[in-house]
């Protein structure tokens, strides 16, 4: 597969999504149309559809296997229309969550089993992993201290809802991929000061990707 | 798992619904509320929800992966919300196609492969498989005509749209199931008179669930 694909992963309020904005609007500058930033559902109809299933809040005889299902249903749809077509095109792709993020909040979280939903999941990618993998640490309290900060309680989804010991089997999983797979997988403190870790994350993501850099 | 667990296949028109319906109106007279007649989606709102985004004629970008998923999710929760239920209460359960169903329409048809659907399926079901399968056999070109002949054009589906090498594939398919576990599944020659095939249904549930008969 040409291209390169790095995904961003981390415990709620560890700082993805913000890295991933700042990061993708210097990296913009040099790469221009060569950059995609997605995140999943990632905006095609089917996909963004299956996410509203998970999160109508009405729907609260949902079975934990469904919505492992459904989010990868929504996943492979979301390779098939958003990645795959960029991979191909030897684009540089950057993606708020994915696999790692199913093994650890169905696997773990809800107590699928890490194996039979990373099994499960391959079905989904056909195999397809990151090139590299970003996991932004912080403990769980800090997490969810920045998501409570700025967020007003009315907008709070299902997932959101889930108490404590959820979020720490979520972190232990996440520690556990991390000591699994070193080679893709790079930590990243995200305890630093925001500028800091955006700083360490474009010097990462340059030097793994460094032909796109020339 | 006490209960019976009885499913119904074949190709498109073979009998399966017909069959069904005429079969239980005459087991409900015996059994009152220890029959449980189902067929996916079941009804409940979850899995209703999943069935209206496969069969969105508009979802033409739908990747055969995605609705391999969905079709496993919807499964998922009908089999939670009713199937299991219904057994755990040591009910007989006769349901309109189940497992079978998907690895021969995505797994030869869509062909995604039978194995790999087969074993996504098994996260849904968590490996519940029926205690017996009725496959009701006919030629492709039978059961098309059947179709063909009670159902005005406007209401054909996307799946009705498919052509004849993907039904070929289909009923290949089964006919490798039969052959690879005769002692599940049981051939009926659905080609004979609905009558007889109706006749030869109803003796062939009430031997392997004697138990209900009594
Ligand atoms: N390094 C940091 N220091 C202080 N605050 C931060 C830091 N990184 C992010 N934040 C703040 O924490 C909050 C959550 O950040 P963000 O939404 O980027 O996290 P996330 O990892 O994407 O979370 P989620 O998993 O819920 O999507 C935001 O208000 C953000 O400004
Ligand atoms: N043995 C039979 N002889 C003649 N016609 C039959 C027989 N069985 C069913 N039919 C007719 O064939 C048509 C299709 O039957 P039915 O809908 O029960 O099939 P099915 O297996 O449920 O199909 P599908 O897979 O499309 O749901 C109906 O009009 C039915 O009356
Ligand atoms: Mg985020
Ligand atoms: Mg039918």
């Amino acid at each position: 597969m040409p291209g390169k694909f790095i995904t961003f992963e981390g415990p709620d309020g560890a700082g993805k999504t913000s890295v991933m904005k700042a990061v993708s609007q210097q990296l913009q500058v040099e790469l221009g149309d060569q950059l995609v930033v997605t995140r999943e559902p990632g905006g095609n109809p089917i996909s963004e559809a299956i996410r509203q299933i998970i999160l109508d809040k009405n729907n609260t005889a949902m079975d934990v296997r469904t919505e492992a299902l459904l989010y990868a249903a929504a996943r492979r749809q979301h390779l098939s229309e958003t990645i795959l077509p960029a991979l191909a095109a030897n684009k540089l792709v950057l993606c708020d969550r994915y696999i790692d993020s199913s093994v650890v909040y169905q696997g773990a979280g809800r107590e699928i089993g890490e194996r039979a939903v990373y099994d499960m999941n391959q079905f989904a990618t056909e195999g397809l992993m990151p090139d590299l993998t970003l996991y932004f640490e912080v403990p769980v309290e800090v997490g969810l201290a920045r998501i409570a900060k700025n967020r007003p309680s009315q907008a709070q989804d299902r997932l959101d809802l889930e108490q404590a010991a959820f979020h720490e089997r979520v972190h232990d999983a996440y520690l556990k991929l991390v000591a699994g797979d070193p080679k893709r997988i790079k930590v990243i403190d995200a305890t630093a000061p925001l500028e800091q870790v955006e700083q360490e994350t474009l010097t990462i993501i340059k030097n793994s990707a460094s032909s796109y850099f020339k």
